[in-house]
């Protein structure tokens, strides 16, 4: 079974008054009620006079009628949905980034293998993006530095090198561990796990990162199949 | 070609002390220098002491340089990291939710339309989870709503409705349409197209969202292939 969250998160999704000030009125407020502010954003803007943006919140340390409460009392905040923090629904995020051909083939692996264990329990979701190019991809590894609840990626091609590699120790060193495909270049000295067969390295990845999971990346670092 | 955004968007991470007062500081800062928070989630948290915790910001209408030197001004902040606003990077994203094999499949035909209009100067990505049951389901449409850049649905199974059924119908209400696979219950009546072949169905997905494609999901709404 999945590890509990230490903490619960109440989440709300609303309508607010876009002004400079609309943000640090939420944070204040929130932070007035006792809530940490864990997530804010943006999901939609909403033309009309005032216009409008949609803002999806995740906050620590309160209860969701507290927040809810907070909230409505706002005179810039409008219609206030309750809705579920996202790391309840999508769970972990394995990344998959590279050519087409190939995260599909990764992706296939990995939406497999994540069925079985999403059956047991766990939340994983699997989420691709096809990039060409040694600036794309490098942008692309970096940014999942960035991602909320990115737990591994994977690096899906023929050829990488350079800054790929560069990027790729940056994200190492963050503590996000990289699967890449057996392929040429210097990518391959650089990441935690080389598999030649892409939807092996699917499913590895989601093994890796599953409490329903017997397999620990960290003895196989280094090591190629 | 994508359309510009309209506004450029200043995108940093950086740790800060975990105080509940640490994320009203930052929001007040960034709008004592002109800027709107769109973006703000927690990506780490860091063990310490005191306890650190990552956040990815993005905000409109400020330079990157006023941002920085603003937050590095702030006694709780620590390391400030250029990044780049997961837009940019990430982009459009089309997701995907259902029975493993299934998901797979439209994944498949998702990401190789997605490569191919991502060359052509597109962003588009393709987010996945394999889940069972009406409850996880129906919780995952109603989530898509919360997602930053999330632009359709793709609802793939072979048997789908009740609160499935409810929760599409308040997803097209904010805006989100929605793709599914021809399958057994009422979820084919709620939502905007229905294609058997899950490859197409992906395919089709990225064709109704990609400014590079010719593709108009309205002149199809309600129909089936």
């Amino acid at each position: 079974m999945p590890r509990r969250r230490a903490l619960e998160t109440a989440a709300i999704r609303f309508d607010i008054v876009d002004s400079p000030t609309a943000i640090s009125a939420i944070a204040t407020t929130t932070a007035a009620s006792g809530g940490r502010i864990r997530t804010l954003a943006t999901v939609r803007t909403i033309e009309g006079d005032p216009p409008l943006v949609e803002i999806e919140l995740e906050v620590e340390g309160i209860e969701e009628d507290a927040l809810v409460a907070a909230l409505e009392a706002m005179d810039e905040v409008r219609t206030v949905h309750r809705t579920r923090a996202l790391g309840t629904v999508f769970g972990k995020r394995i990344i998959v980034v590279g050519g087409g051909a190939q995260v599909a083939q990764v992706a296939l692996g990995a939406v497999s293998e994540a069925d079985r264990h999403n059956l047991r329990g766990e939340r994983i979701s699997v989420d691709t993006i096809p990039l060409v190019g040694e600036v794309n991809i490098a942008a692309a590894v970096r940014a999942v530095a960035d991602l909320p609840r990115a737990r591994l990626l994977v690096l899906a091609g023929s050829i990488m090198g350079g800054d790929i590699s560069v990027a790729a120790d940056e994200l190492r060193a963050v503590g996000i561990p990289i699967i890449a495909l057996n392929m040429v270049g210097s990518i391959t000295d650089h990441v935690d796990l080389v598999i030649s067969d892409p939807v092996q390295a699917g499913t590895m990845a989601v093994m890796a990162v599953a409490d329903t999971a017997t397999f620990d990346l960290e003895r196989q670092r280094g090591r190629r199949y």
